[in-house]
């Protein structure tokens, strides 16, 4: 439920406001170097109050090394990270004690379990994604040292979308941005948009793109558990996030098996490669070896700041307004949370694969 | 690795060529009535042979209930089902050994395990969804019991596509047509193309639509078995499924978030539902009572009778020509099979929800 | 690994001189009352410190609710406790980097990971079991409002035996001494004993005997997973237990079938018991109604203060005298964490077990 | 349920006189060389019939490849072994339909599922150890290739009790007597002993003891999957298994620290060892290069020919008198099951531990 992987398995805990919000991995290889600046870096790149396209709510992400590391090393045992809340104006949130918000999980929580923490959000808040990001940064320190990246930016927002196929990209330029898109003049727009909508009260959604280069041939295992599909669990499980595809996805239907086809080809020193890439670097659930790629749709916010008709508690009629400040467009931030759910399932099935070898 | 399920668990085993396929359900209810015949017609949905567009390779799919059926009833204990393979002609298939087939997994097979079964794809066949329907029509079973449905249906082929939503199909059409589409017109087009295409030697991918009824409030866990996440893992490792969505998917992105949002509202007598549901059923990853949709996309089926340029196991260059009796288009036959994933999930669902009752 | 339980699953973290060391629950069921102050006296329990045939180590238990608990009550998500660690003289133990203690895991963990956190025993201290005491107490409260009680005692200390059946002892005695032992006659000379044995700088081990009432028909399954096998796991992966039997385990030998056989029978109001109770109230790795109990043996401490014969870390053959505060006998302390791994069982197949319901 | 094993990971089905029983190894390593002989010489050390103190049914024990393995080797896909029921003489079995024999799991499987297979006990029958023999079969064929042997003995039938250490023993002549005890006088003794209380119409229990020679430093996962916990759990599954212990086990208690810890002493080419061995080759559940050995306890079989109190399905008081073929002693057949358990559980640490490589 709330633990993911099979050997690198995490186990993550913590609401919105309640007291912390954190990690245990379990399965972590000894001696990798713990690479402290690395994960608070990460870890600032999913932060609210980025930007003014962002929530301007500051979330103090100072994160503590509970157990794990020592002397600056992973030792094997569970290694544990936390996240404290500070922030907590827990009193905003009172209103939405009893009432549902549209879109949200409020409605589908309490129904579940009968009780719920309303502040914030509580469990089914994206702040719950810092346990994931943190957790992720330690996988991604594994994969680099295996010659393995992870790049993900923003594709699409609304109606802006990028043309160019990622091969076109200059991915160097993802970061300079506050949009995550590594074309400069779509960002702009993309900016401009959000900016507009934000105005209006209203939200966007849009489409993020990632990229895993370095992956060695073998990583996946039949028949459930495909590569493809256990990245397309981890990162439909992002919070808003609506659809999945790997390679060409839904485009492949428009191909025929004679042009979707990947001919496999050699070099001269045996390497072999396919002439195309519609399998987005995926064959029956395993690695071929070529770049992994696929994209992700996230729904617009759910939280708007326009009246919206909903129910309480007791099943009436009414309606709500949120207020608080909240993400016109959460896309841009939702870039490192792909990537680490990218890094989490590389690393396990990298070390799933170990038994091979 | 090849189980799928935390309660209702399924191993499936079996290669194309082998011996037998099967799966092994364990945590299947006990006391549930065993339809026999229900399971012998689930069979026949996907069996290849059915109609000339598809493979004319016939393929014998008597079951065998090995285990956990006792004077007609499910008794706890594992559940075993079994089907013999035996119209096995493996010479065809001793071309294939030293050469890799575009588009498939012999690859990526041999790379990772340094072995493989090559005989009609071996592990990676698409006959090992035999053991899915199986297992999915035993969870159809307790589902009808519990007055949850599931259909499935092809809402394109290539660049035909079905415009009308779901609720505006007659969904007992289904099963009228060999392409398995509600709309008779389309389903008209589609064969004639299936049937064009063949003549090429050439094959077609599509979309499946699917569509679950009466599920009631609460099926799925937070945080990372989401409903939608499992689903999407479950119909992602389908043989030639490249891309999932759960409600509007990808076309939520087009959308703003008030356009989007599913406003709440109670019925008279307090039943809750939402005006819209582009949500497909699923709020924070838990169904909220509206019905649950989502869609698939399936490449091109890969064994196509033009040559190809390929490799050979030595990593030398060649070409490859597939002979034998393949799918033009094998995604009506996916139909039952994305059926049996999603009753796999909402069964497992089902009985993880029994801990809050 | 760190984990366990299949549906109230516990994962645990942290190193004996390390940050912290907790716990996370998943799969907790929601709207149990929190019982702060019972928590914090089955913690009181295990604590070193407590009296003079303990440890005089200092070790501050106060714990933190990270998660998980809303307005006094679970909620369902993950419930996270932790005790953060003050009393850590680490320089202590520096004379330990390079020195394997025997009967310790300093050699096993050092080839296993390669690298190890020495200090107090890192991640195979006994520490590490406060993290599951507060996870037994939090069973414990479920498994009260269920009806069913855990009560384990010092049934054998070296050669100081109970003689008598559990069934004749006043277990309200348990907690009236410092060894844990019902019978005040027997307490005494144990607890001389062990004042004797810490004076000679030895140690001593000890048989714990655990009996829970009340726990209804039909918990535990088969056939990996009996109730006896799950509960013989969680006991033997207790620092220092050595051995497990469930009812009359090892005397069943010197039994006939005819003797050893629990005849059934049924009284006037059709409540069905055994006439005699050897097989510790399971069957066929499930519970039969009648009072689960067990026995488990547990070496005397590693830890003494005579010099020893070992190796160092580079091999070489040299002696060892370990300095500190150690239990000249942990079997009494040993008494709650039996009790909280007996909960963890209990607790997890109760659920489980809900599915039949 | 009726899985076991994380990476070599078992499920095993089948009742008594249903049609087949049998079991899938998911994660079996590729390339190993199917030894179909020693697995039919593994199953044949199991069954019944072999002797005149064992049962003189006859059981067919032809086992089918149904998966997993081709042109001789494994191929890392779901292996499956399968042995058909055949000498089912169900009618026998009618009788006990209605009355739950003491001893045996009747009636806790009604309580539990309120159905079961009556028919030889169905899966709570000792004929699903056969699915652990042909899995323990394979698992034994990999780790003879790394050097690992596993022997299991009778040390203790009734009151006849073996006083050598089995260093002291000649394991070769264990499977030279029907009782599997190394030691020819007290073999002579048990089989006399057997034979008589044959004739008595009664039954005898034993102890069985086992050694594992060959295994590195290194298996076993703290801190709940401690190697011991792990075999304790395996080998406290098996049917009748009322205790296990580790080593020195319960004697262990009447040791003083001194005397109980191993002391390391290294030898000239630094190799390193214990010169005790109390702990039975693991410190901190992790193996330390020792010889592994245990002991478990198991009761004398419950099917006597002697009439017996017992209850019937409605709750009434009842007698029984089980006719049929059953075992005086089934020690001497479990010998070859401890050691399949021992065999499952050394193969999963070993693959668990090629993370760490």
């Amino acid at each position: 439920m709330n633990s993911f992987g099979e050997i690198f398995r995490i186990t993550t805990f913590g609401e919105s406001h309640g007291e912390a919000l954190g990690v245990v991995i379990d399965g972590c290889p000894p001696n990798i170097h713990f690479d402290f600046e690395f994960v608070k870096s990460e870890l600032k790149r999913r932060k609210p109050g980025q930007s003014n396209i962002s929530t301007s709510r500051i979330e103090d992400e100072t994160f503590e090394v509970l157990s794990g590391v020592f002397e600056g090393k992973t030792t094997g045992t569970p290694l544990t990270l936390m996240v404290r809340n500070h922030n907590q104006k827990s009193e905003d949130y009172d209103k939405l004690k009893d009432v549902f918000r549209p879109g949200h999980a409020d409605f589908t929580y309490q129904q579940k379990y009968g009780i719920r923490d309303y502040r914030g959000g509580g469990r089914q808040s994206a702040r719950e994604t810092v346990a994931r990001v943190l957790a992720g940064a330690v996988a991604k320190m594994y994969l680099k040292s295996q010659g393995i990246s992870i790049q993900a930016y923003v594709s699409q927002i609304y109606n802006i979308k990028l043309e160019k196929e990622y091969t076109e990209l200059d991915l160097n330029q993802i970061e300079s941005n506050i949009v995550r898109c590594p074309d400069p003049e779509k960002a702009k727009e993309m900016i401009a948009l959000i900016e507009q909508t934000k105005l209006e009260g209203d939200t966007l959604g849009g489409v993020i793109s990632c990229i895993c280069k370095g992956a060695s041939v073998g990583l996946g295992q039949p028949v459930f558990d495909k590569l493809h599909a256990q990245l397309g669990k981890a990162i439909l499980s992002i919070n808003a996030c609506k659809g999945f595809e790997i390679g060409n996805g839904f485009e492949s239907v428009n191909l025929k098996g004679s042009e979707n086809n990947d001919a496999f080809f050699a070099n001269d020193d045996k390497h072999i490669g396919t002439k195309t890439n519609h399998n987005g670097g995926v064959l029956g659930g395993i690695s071929n070896g070529m770049e992994i790629f696929f994209r992700a749709a996230f729904k617009p916010v759910s939280s708007i700041s326009k009246q919206q008709d909903t129910i309480n508690i007791s099943s009436e009629n009414t309606t709500i307004q949120i207020e608080g400040r909240h993400d016109p467009c959460a896309v841009p931030r939702a870039v490192p949370i792909v990537e680490a759910m990218t890094a989490l399932v590389l690393m396990d099935m990298l070390l799933r694969n170990k038994m091979y070898q």
